[in-house]
């Protein structure tokens, strides 16, 4: 595999794509088989105990392991911000950048809660990609850099890798990925993001149709390539998070996706080759209408429902604290017969 | 308040409904106007703020703590098990709490991992409630002694109470409970349990439907007294969690519930007065069939719905994890202020 760091095409991104390594299938079953023996009704601690098997499968080890989760947030800015899609101004995703490396956003206590590393990757805030609904978000370089940024997160020793982004905009930046991967009227999947209204919703999903209008146009039908739907429609932080998702996915590092603009960027794998996001759970159900449309489209049910909607991989800490859970019962309940408890009496 | 060892019957429980505190309106006020303030779209952290200045309001102060959860588990037997209404036989009830005791359950690693205390109170295991398909449960003497010793695990200091049973036979004794309180043939309450297959379960509602006919035709209709419904078709362990949930009721603490059982055990007291369960959230549904419609009557929403069926609190650990998480954002994060993050750009 090319080192990352000299990924400079999305043609270099396609070419990572021929050697996808499986998931674990024995330490699976020697998961599944511990489980089995623990004291409790099988079954009884039910998607705990998927989870400590799905976390088998991938870290390719049982017992699996949660001492180690990694938290990665990418940020980054939207030409389409200027026209006015978010409840707050542009400047707002650098200085919320400061607000991570200062420690005081949700993020932060959550990650300090669940013991686990944060790091905030900021990329070129400064320099907004272009406006969408105007032309595309990047050039094929730009996005190739940025998914290779994104790869760059994914270290080895990480025992689940939680990811999150920053973008005043990309929620609109979502919705066009959407529109872009699974077609629909940009109703569909605008949202009201960070709180506007009903007649701003509107604008937004009219920039999201104007935009679709101008690249479906483009020659040779671009949006049925998911990564040429990724480079005109979506943004750097979620082309990182796609990079990241893909990057994980080629070292076999377990992925817990949080919220509507974090999966918009895992779709686009999917869409690609939905193989690619086997590793990947959606932690939560975000309030941004969308979300639970674009779960269906991945095939995802999310582990928890609560009504969030901030982003940043908030959700997915909460998906970190259940796989802890998961993990703390897996490895260290007794089995029946270290416990001297008896089993079933109604069958062999 | 009469101290809760020297009560000794149901009539002295009713005496203690008579003054019941209410949630603190100014703590909630002043939980909710911080909530307002701090780095995020106002409410994007969805039920996690909720649960926030919920803790808040019971507390009776803000900022909420979650330093000291306390999990109480309590374990009885039940006549009924003797019909064979469970996969496992009744003598798993005492192993079961010698696992607790030596560390191996489910429940110890969650509580090790919230930093939970955890006690575990034994009720007379060797003697088993009588079998309610043919008698009253218990006396009134011993229903009223066991829901004392229940009130006794609500200790001062505790920053939230999650309770949980473990005792053979015990959805049993839930679906009568429910079907005594809410009517209903029942089918309509009784589930797999620990996993018994459908003929079993045929059984174990015909032994519910024929517990009701019973009690319901004894004198002076005793199924309209939620407390006598508790005496005749209940158990020990239920009993003490109605108590252990009306003494952090009079004490102001917040509860968590766990499954059926538990849920069922709290219905007997929202039966006799809505307002008492005010305090309690129920932290998961269960995967026993029972519990989605039980939520219904009670008016509860439940933090996460992950097939859990196992009880002796191991959903209500996940709650306690999740409001870990809520009063870690609560009292954390910086505000706007503090951060230097601009507020909306689209309203004053």
């Amino acid at each position: 595999m090319k080192a990352a760091e000299k990924i400079a095409s999305l043609d270099e991104i396609r070419d990572l794509l021929k050697y996808l390594p499986p998931a674990d299938d024995v330490a699976a079953d020697v998961a599944r088989e511990r489980q089995a023996q623990l004291t409790k009704p099988a079954g009884s601690l039910g998607r705990l105990e998927e989870l400590a098997v799905w976390l088998a499968s991938w870290q390719g080890r049982n017992p699996p392991s949660m001492e180690r989760p990694y938290t990665a947030v990418f940020a980054g800015n939207h030409g389409i911000a200027r026209k006015g899609v978010s409840a707050f101004p542009a400047e707002v995703t650098a200085q919320m950048v400061q607000n991570f490396i200062d420690g005081g956003a949700a993020v932060n206590q959550l990650c300090s809660l669940a013991n686990a590393d944060l790091r905030v990757y900021e990329m070129a805030l400064e320099e907004p990609t272009g406006d969408f609904s105007e032309g595309p978000a990047m050039t094929d370089e730009d996005c190739a850099k940025a998914m290779a940024y994104g790869m760059m997160a994914v270290d080895s020793g990480i025992d689940v890798l939680a990811l999150g982004e920053m973008g005043i905009g990309n929620t609109t930046a979502a919705a066009a990925l959407c529109c872009g991967l699974y077609g629909g009227p940009a109703s569909d999947w605008v949202g009201p993001g960070t709180g506007i209204d009903a007649a701003r919703m509107a604008e937004k999903a009219a920039l999201v149709d104007q935009a679709i209008a101008l690249h479906g146009e483009a020659p040779a039908a671009p949006l049925n390539d998911p990564l040429e739907v990724l480079r005109r429609l979506g943004g750097r932080e979620l082309a990182a998070i796609a990079g990241a998702v893909l990057a994980a996915r080629m070292a076999r590092t377990p992925v817990l996706l949080d919220g509507y603009a974090c999966t918009a960027a895992a779709a686009v794998l999917h869409a690609m080759d939905p193989t690619l996001i086997d590793h990947c759970l959606v932690a939560h159900v975000s309030a941004e209408p969308g979300h639970k449309r674009l779960l269906e489209r991945v095939g995802k049910q999310a582990l928890v429902d609560l009504g969030l909607r901030l982003g940043e991989a908030s959700g997915a800490m909460l998906g970190v604290l259940l796989l802890k859970a998961a993990v703390a019962c897996h490895n260290g309940m007794a089995t029946f017969a270290e416990a001297g408890v008896s089993g079933r009496s109604d069958q062999d």
